[in-house]
């Protein structure tokens, strides 16, 4: 299907690449596409410059937020936190109606690292992105998990259905759905359905204690399984 | 042992009869000791009143906070997170040299439900009780599972090796000695050290999520499982 993967850092990177190995036609959203794939520099995670990425998947193009959005039939929003409404409204009307995925947390590295929140407790990201994007059915979800673990979430011990993903979002259907692709595109098995938007609060509001959580168990590749 | 619970809610009667019911000798501290005991109302749990635990379990005493900080060995501070510091401050130097386990998140219920926390992303309230108690060696525990959770975790699905339960402070004994106690106590088994008291913020930040899963589950009586 067509899916644009709004954000070019390492999220958006690895998402798109898995999706185009699958055999998904691929478009990478990003501010000013000429000056991203102009960038020869490696990623903070070791993660190849998106010109290397299209170069080993050609079918992933390369687009304006907007250019992105208008293709893709669902979008995944994958932007770095404080970039993230931008990218929405850069992505604008061509959201209109379709489903889309917000991974961002709104982490706030300006004083160090834990960083803190820079929203929380009475609202989240990801209302701001349903407000920013009335007529697209936002879907908060994956962003309580690393990177390698959104992509194969069967790696960790005791496999996909030993550990929990959330959704949360107005519409119970778009909830359904990604449900579907979760598991299509990635294998995720056990994803729990929260609630409404403003249940988004609760997973960002969990990024503190996932922070802590990969210092004390030293690596990004864990998740937490409800236990019900 | 002599253990100190601090506060009259679900949470502090429930530890004292469990703790009292294998042979501790529990001191129940409340601020007015008088008060404490001619109420008769059930509580919002359907707990019951003070007078009718120490009746059913004669052993548990009911102090001032300050005279029952005096008698425990250690300290489990189990109030409301309203009212945690005023009941840190009212046991004061009795809790000096002590280990206090913190069970308290700071929730705000005044606009309604779910709660907001009243503090929380720079700030948390192990910290402020740390702080009002420096001489003391706070841990903060327990305060992420629900009262039926922390006393019996062996009932939930997989048993006690199935999920997990964090500690946090600046005292790598104290927390070693908090690990030893809750697996005495109450059969706690995966433990996970998450680092000095400044990690409580992400246990307390973890409740907004917390909530949200109580409402997808349909009970408070689940926790998580840190799989690594």
């Amino acid at each position: 299907m067509k899916i644009a993967v709004l954000g070019t850092g390492v999220v958006g990177k690895s998402l798109a690449g898995k999706l185009a190995s699958i055999g998904h036609d691929v478009a990478l959203g990003t501010r000013d596409p000429a000056a991203t794939l102009a960038r020869t520099a490696t990623g903070n995670f070791g993660d190849p410059p998106v010109a290397d990425l299209v170069k080993a998947q050609p079918s992933i193009s390369v687009r304006t937020f907007a250019d992105a959005a208008a293709h893709g039939e669902v979008a995944i929003l994958a932007t770095g936190g404080g970039v993230t409404i931008a990218a929405a409204e850069a992505a604008g009307s061509g959201l209109d109606g379709k489903i889309v995925m917000d991974l961002s947390n709104p982490l706030d590295f300006s004083k160090g690292f834990p960083p803190t929140l820079s929203v929380c407790n009475d609202d989240s990201l990801g209302e701001q992105v349903q407000r920013a994007l009335p007529n697209a059915k936002v879907v908060k979800t994956l962003n309580t998990v690393n990177v390698s673990v959104m992509t194969d979430p069967g790696a960790l011990p005791g496999g996909a259905d030993a550990h929990t993903l959330f959704v949360c979002g107005d519409d119970a259907d778009a909830k359904a759905r990604v449900t579907a692709l979760l598991g299509e595109w990635f294998g995720w098995r056990d994803v729990l359905d929260l609630g409404d938007i403003t249940t988004a609060r609760g997973t960002e509001m969990y990024l503190p204690l996932w922070l802590r959580m990969m210092g004390a168990v030293g690596k990004p590749g864990f998740n937490i399984k409800v236990v019900r």
